[in-house]
């Protein structure tokens, strides 16, 4: 039989990749907690209908979709949204506004695989349901740059954007909603020749390839530029000014922006609003991003409520921080090889053993039946900072040995007093 | 559009529901941590051939099985020791002897819906490979009861057995493996009239059912009775040894045994050793089990290597806390409502908010443009335990408003000492 490969697109994470990943998870998990968003674990498998009621056809046509053994059809989820959608509709309905959502976990996608970009990745996803005001889509960024700031990341960066401004000239133009979805769609993968060959008019093209080079790094320089440019279309106005009152909100607070670009789009239908994503200098892939999206539950037979979030690549993010060499700064505690010098006294190895652990010490027990002398080479192997070895004589006086595996230096120490000296 | 639903069999947690679940992966991961075992993150949907190779005939229908967009015949995993095996075979070849392997995560399986038994499911997988010896055996027993203890539950006990004893006494019978596996499939659902149905004599069968009674409380009594009733069939009689040995090691370090069952048998059919599960007296399912399984890597291409593992049933284990009312013992932070008395100080606010969050206070920002008045009823709703009202007069002296929403007294507070004063 041959040696098993995991499913093309997806991966093994091992030892310091789990790690890093579990750190990602659990600072977001934390940035959660310290801006008041509640944890909701929703199901990986969801119903077809579910997940294709929002999604853009896009994503649609990139998902795993299957039929149960119960005839239903099903797909894993490509992303959070649409489950998080349900429960504002279901089971917090009638929570008071605004309501805050985190999850994390894994989606799927059917996708060309690449560097950092896996058929199964996974997100942590931030949702604020109930406000339609600035302060919630600044909200949303500024968490998204605390949790870039907690975990070390260097020289971050957000693109933002308002998808208002394209949709309000398009609309002006009585461009219909089809359209103006495959237009965003190109515009979001920069085809932008081939978007704009979709409009139906050279003015509305024009007002489009002019938008292009409205981008800049001065905030509020760029939106008075915007602002100027989309004079007379109403509604592309609106969306600057929106988006003009979030950036006085997070620039202040000192999130760093690399640019504010009128034509960004993102491939997602549903957005309405401010759009952004976050770079690192170092990758040419987004770690993150998200946006306001105000029709969704309408969609999901709830009440109008405008809502805004995003999600966060950890796999992306992993990448970042292996890219930086960021240190973790997670405290690696001393770790012990306990054993015994004769299968007779393996009892009260494990009893010491589980001793230290309660203590907080990492123990790896002897449980190959070796010889001491193969069994300390392989605690060194491990680089493991102490032996404690288990002796007769030792035992009889209440205590053992204790080998400094680094310095090669052993010496008798009382087995009340074993944890604190190990410890410091 | 109606309310959507999840899948059949699947759950939304929220809330409270969450955070119990990821404090028992804290919890789990911490004791992995203590016992030097290596996490691994591996795939949710893996090829078919991989977790076929494995699972029992009864698990293999009950899998979630389709073809990806590929074609490829691919399955939710039903349980993790498959991958792990992978990874044993492939990745972590190499890797010094004995492996220790930690993962945790959702698996799938489709089975009837009941309290504790939900298609999609968690669990915490440990296993340790390359050892034969009892010591292994033991530190799988000992990191659950680690692990059950660390999370308060009260009363709970281990049932443990080993699949020789049965093994042991068919095969000196002559039944064929595919008999066994169908005996012992059907003692594992406690339908003991069928099972020995299958035995192909009389004498095999009377030999089973005499096993049944020989279950008992005191340990090593109970080894001894079923020693001398197995005495003639050599492999049982060894498989009745080893786990004598294996109690010696748990008894002794505290390990609570509800019983001794030489008729126990798990569902999965590659156990060849000791097998144990463990229960509250309050709840009739298994919050956890597991047991040694020594030719499953062979069965995976790799060298034999003794194995030996366990699973705990995350959801399960939830059920347990939440039936023994058991405190979590998660220090809850105090809570702060964040807001200004107009919108032309929403910027401090945000920055106010931002300095607290970084001083570890939990804030939730006003960001629905409301009164004060809404607001902070909006804060009482949320239990928050201090409402901070940003105002021109005090910020011009470097204060804000704090007031103490349970016991309505408000003073003003200098913003250097706010976080201070808020934590003490």
């Amino acid at each position: 039989m041959p040696a098993f490969q995991t499913v093309r697109g997806m991966r093994d994470l091992i030892g310091e990749e789990a790690q890093t990943f579990t750190y990602i998870i659990a600072k977001a998990r934390e940035t959660a907690m310290l801006y008041g968003y509640k944890e909701v674990i929703t199901p990986v498998v969801e119903p077809l209908e579910l997940l294709s009621a929002k999604s853009g056809e896009e994503i649609r046509q990139r998902m795993f979709i299957f039929k149960d053994l119960g005839d239903r059809q099903v797909a894993l989820r490509p992303e959070f949204t649409a489950s998080i959608a349900r429960l504002a509709t279901t089971a917090l309905k009638n929570d008071p506004k605004p309501l805050r959502l985190f999850s994390v976990g894994s989606v799927y996608r059917y996708d060309e695989p690449q560097r950092g970009r896996y058929r199964e990745f996974w997100q942590s996803n931030f949702e604020i349901m109930g406000s339609n005001r600035p302060e919630a889509d600044a909200e949303i960024v500024l968490l998204t740059n605390s949790l870039m700031k907690g975990l070390g990341l260097q020289g971050y960066a957000f693109k933002i954007g308002h998808i208002g401004v394209v949709r309000g000239i398009l609309s002006e133009e009585a461009v219909d909603e089809k359209t103006q979805n495959a237009i965003l769609q190109r515009m979001d993968k920069k085809e932008y020749e081939e978007a704009f060959k979709l409009a139906p008019t050279d003015k509305c093209r024009s007002m489009l390839e002019g938008l292009l080079k409205l981008k800049g790094n001065d905030c509020f320089e760029t939106i008075e530029k915007i602002k100027s440019y989309v004079d007379g279309y109403e509604k592309a106005k609106a969306a600057a000014e929106n988006l003009g009152e979030i950036l006085k909100l997070i620039v202040e607070s000192g999130c760093p922006i690399q640019v504010v670009e009128p034509a960004f789009a993102r491939g997602l239908e549903y957005y309405t609003g401010m759009i952004f994503e976050i770079y690192i200098p170092q990758l040419e892939i987004a770690l993150g991003g998200g946006g306001r999206y105000d029709r969704l539950i309408e969609l999901f037979g709830g009440e109008s409520t405008p809502a805004v979030g995003c999600a966060h690549g950890i796999d992306r993010i992993a990448i970042a921080l292996q890219t930086q060499k960021t240190s973790l700064g997670v405290k690696a505690g001393k770790r012990v090889f306990v054993l015994s010098i004769n299968d007779a006294l393996k009892i009260d190895a494990s009893k010491i053993a589980q001793m230290l652990r309660d203590a907080g010490v990492i123990v790896e027990s002897e449980i190959m039946g070796r010889k001491m002398g193969k069994a300390l080479e392989d605690a060194e192997k491990r680089s493991a900072d102490y032996a404690v070895i288990v002796g007769e004589r030792e035992l009889k006086e209440g205590s053992v040995v204790l080998k400094d595996l680094a310095k090669r230096e052993q010496t008798i120490v009382s087995i009340k007093e074993l944890s604190e000296k190990i410890k410091n």
